[in-house]
């Protein structure tokens, strides 16, 4: 059940709130529809992002393809916390959650989607996992 | 394999990009150390947020008790997309990724996370997924 963890954050109790993370949020566009109804393509190229990120996945993956003009989900749960995959085919969407407890190098997201699924536009945003919050968010007393 | 898709998208090529859905992200900090080592606690808050939300899983939710001082990760593949889970006990933190294809109410997150976890703080984030991008974004051209 158990193995080893790259995320444990050492001894003794770090300043709250403390950051325990850092994800990734990535959204294409304009994809291959056929590409994001194929499931290899999309195992292939998760495990091409968790390879080249020297990534470790905990188990098997959960892939689920939806019936009929629905796309594909997919989940790792990984050492160093998930990735997430989600495909809408009829709107050309791919989207993917990488979480990671640890630095990671950038990932060339635009250069591999464009490959892998035809994608026409991709978006990039991270955000903190923990961490202080800002003015404007939502966040209770 | 195959389940009903609340996400399908419809007859027809949307605009492009389409947005795909909306996504929560919830850092708690504060917890209490004991609480986010206990994985009946975290299984019976995410069925909570599951049954009240009536949201669909797919599968068998995947958790994995880090060894040691770590913390415990749950996934859930939803037919709304997908529930994450990650604790950091020594941290006090915990954080959920919540994503869904449709509109869903909104979750008391705060009082669950103090009820359930003794959260002293939480902080809730929404982003879309899918859309147009906004200046500033990184994304190519």
């Amino acid at each position: 059940m158990n193995s080893p963890s790259p995320c444990d954050l050492g001894q003794g109790a770090p300043p709250r709130p403390a950051v325990v993370g850092a994800e990734w949020l990535i959204d294409a566009d304009g994809c291959r529809e056929e590409l994001l109804r194929d499931l290899p393509t999309l195992t292939r190229l998760c495990e091409r992002l968790v390879a080249e990120l020297d990534l470790h996945v905990v188990g098997a993956p959960l892939w689920h393809p939806f019936p009929g003009p629905g796309g594909i989900t997919g989940l790792f749960l990984l050492t160093e916390s998930h990735l997430a995959c989600h495909t809408y085919p009829e709107s050309g969407v791919a989207t993917f959650n990488l979480y990671c407890c640890r630095p990671r190098p950038a990932w060339p997201w635009h250069d591999r989607l464009r490959e892998l699924l035809g994608a026409r536009r991709v978006r990039v945003r991270s955000v903190t996992r923990g961490g202080p919050g800002r003015a404007g968010e939502e966040a209770a007393p």
